[in-house]
């Protein structure tokens, strides 16, 4: 027999029944914390047609787009029609533009699933990881960059992760930053995509990577400047545009709506964030939790994405939770009551006592009591002991005395004492026993 | 601005909030009926290696994989390294190849996640779907494959769907049938494939296709006589082959064990039940609704698609629901409470009024009540529309006359009664409010 690579995919995980159980926990926390805020659950697929994916990411996420292949006959051209999606918030702008008519405008959504990119795997960093995002689309209110922003960091307060720092900036401080540092309009963007590794290569790798780029001297050595020391005179900088003024008054106002209600953490104005998507246009976030280096949730407001679908301007702000990154490096650890044990292992005597022993299983299975029965009818011994490694509180057996009689027995398997049972009352006894634990 | 076409890509679909209600139900529910049996959630990703998933289905199979693209410098080969999941079952079968020492043998696992099939998108048929299975790996024992029947009609009977018929074959029935009427070994796989048609194509349209794929007069008048009579006499024919007599006995076994245990729908002998896969080896089975065509589960014993992971053989069986079709044909009613509403909307007075709306939100949202706050600050009669729109039971007002006074108004937006609160007594007297409906 051939053998296979019997990994997952590289940069994709597998999880065992125990990690499934703890992710749902934390899901279902989280969608409690969401459905708190009155956003509204929505499901897209997993891939999209290319052309609603490609440039909306900017060059860097366009290159890490997972792509489909055609089907058929055309499978032979190489071409790619469809792409696995990238993250959940171009997927909302087509649904948007598509049930525009239907859905309550302010529309708040929230999506937890998958998505996929082709990164280079690290420690956490997958190329199929889990986003919990939440998005307000048909409001220019700063209320709703401020609800995005508390839906995230109540959500952390739920996971019990204390200590974040919400990163708070504006594109439009960034725009007027660079026109105020005079960067030609051609290098903005690639200065942006710079800027953006600050957190990764420091200011020097930054300033060096800018003069790579073309920047001249006299601006480098003044981002260099500002990057070391934020104070006052970088944000006489920031007002000296008109942009960058309105981004200022965006910053102060999302700060004084949220900052006296974060609990468990705090929001600084961080005006060199910047956000690799190419789509955000105002206010945008991102959230640390004390110890990890990456940012674990984030977002911004994207006024222009959704006119791309809809025809006409529509306002609309959201964040992203990365779930994945917090249980990777947090380890958060598995809780109470993860596993799934069967509450009775029912044992089978012989062959012929198949039957029954599988109608005794259906009987306590439809009173709701988990049920595992054994699949060999070899040596009961051996059946108990599987049993017992499988977890099992108690161990049922029905040969051929307690057939007689009409009657089962029943083994705790953690304190080996023994009961007899008549056989039309095993499930109301075994729901008692639960009962008293 | 440029308008995209803004349908999901053809044969997936957008599932609207309360789509995505009624879904998450039925899942729970089924989740619920498979750890009753004792079976464990495992995950495993979107996508496999492409050689994992190749040459398992069936060259029909096969073609309807989706293929990814290689990225960076390689996506010009126009090559694929990887491929959407085309079942559950092929991965489990390397899941359980890389951590069986980890697992517990027998081992039985549940898995709920969508699949993807390149196939002609029709009427519940989708090219994303959700498979809801059950395996048990480990196990020769009939006693598993009766296990895993009963797990797939008791979570009918507990969507409230009767009067299903589960339809049971053995592969080995086929193979020995083939034998007793002579097809050449070539013809054998096709023959199966095409006797997997009768239900869509009927009697005269298997028997036109076996002529025309080249099997002999003398074969297909006796095919045609025995699928429009069977009885006692195909009964003989299947046993004169050894390999059909032991496909007998596996039929009649499950059968002895599963029959009696059915409340819901029957279960029937069907020896021309062929399952398109390739991978099967023992019983197969297809369940039937009444006035549904396409089976809405099936599944069977596959004893070497393991051992292809594994390097040696390790017997497993299945099945899988088909929840999507289930959904789209019988257009399951979406249940109350389904739709998530607000409890209390909030008002916004003016916008100097945001910051302490979105406290008492807050405050809200922290004793667990679903809050919604207004984005606009504009007219209060326009607020109020909107909260209506909603379905919000409550509105919530805190203008300047309420603030000197520290109390707040709720309204009950369908009587119209309007109660003066305390500000700090709001959230006891909402939940007060709510045991009393």
């Amino acid at each position: 027999m051939k053998e296979f690579n019997t990994q997952p995919p590289s940069g994709t995980r597998d999880f065992l029944p125990e990690d499934v159980r703890s992710r749902e926990r934390l899901f279902s926390a989280i969608k409690q914390v969401f459905e708190s805020f009155g956003f509204l659950p929505i499901d897209t697929p997993a891939f999209e047609r290319i052309e609603t994916l490609m440039g909306k990411y900017g060059e860097e996420g366009d290159k890490l787009v997972f792509k489909i292949l055609k089907r058929g006959k055309q499978a032979a051209t190489g071409e790619a029609n469809l792409a696995l999606r990238y993250d959940l918030t171009v997927p909302l702008a087509r649904f948007f533009a598509q049930y525009q008519n239907q859905l309550p405008r302010p529309f708040r959504r929230y999506q937890i699933g998958p998505v996929w990119r082709a990164d280079r795997p690290g420690k956490g960093r997958f190329r199929e990881f889990y986003q919990c995002d939440v998005d307000i689309v048909g409001s220019p209110s700063l209320l709703a960059d401020a609800e995005v922003i508390l839906a995230l960091t109540k959500s952390f307060s739920c996971l019990n992760l204390s200590g974040y720092i919400v990163r708070l900036n504006s594109r439009k401080i960034l725009t007027g930053l660079l026109e105020a540092y005079g960067v030609p309009e051609g290098l903005r963007q690639d200065t942006l995509t710079i800027l953006d590794k600050l957190n990764k290569v420091g200011v020097v790798g930054v300033v060096q990577e800018l003069k790579d780029r073309g920047l001249p001297e006299a601006i480098t050595s003044q981002i260099s400047d500002d990057l070391l020391k934020k104070g006052v005179e970088l944000r006489n900088r920031i007002k000296a545009s008109r942009t960058g003024q309105k981004g200022l008054e965006e910053v102060d106002e999302v700060m004084l709506l949220v900052a006296p209600l974060l609990t468990d953490g705090e929001i600084e104005f961080s005006p060199f964030l910047a956000r690799g998507l190419d789509y955000y246009t105002g206010p945008i976030f991102e959230i640390y939790l004390k110890g990890m280096t990456g940012a674990v949730a984030s977002g911004g407001r994207y006024d222009d994405l959704i006119g791309m679908f809809v025809g006409k301007q529509i306002p609309a702000c959201g964040g992203s939770l990365g779930i994945d990154r917090i249980l990777s490096t947090l380890d958060v650890s598995r809780g109470e009551g993860d596993t799934l044990k069967p509450q009775v292992f029912v044992t089978v005597w012989d062959r012929d006592s198949r039957a029954e022993a599988l109608r005794i299983a259906t009987e306590l299975r439809s009173e709701k009591i988990v049920v595992e029965i054994s699949l060999g009818e070899g040596k009961i011994g051996n059946q108990v002991r599987f049993a017992s490694e499988r977890g099992a509180l108690y161990c049922l057996f029905y040969g051929p005395d307690e057939q007689v009689r009409k009657k089962v027995t029943l083994k705790n398997l953690s304190t080996g004492e023994q009961i007899s049972v008549r056989r039309e009352q095993v499930a109301e006894t075994l729901k008692t026993l639960a009962q008293r634990r």
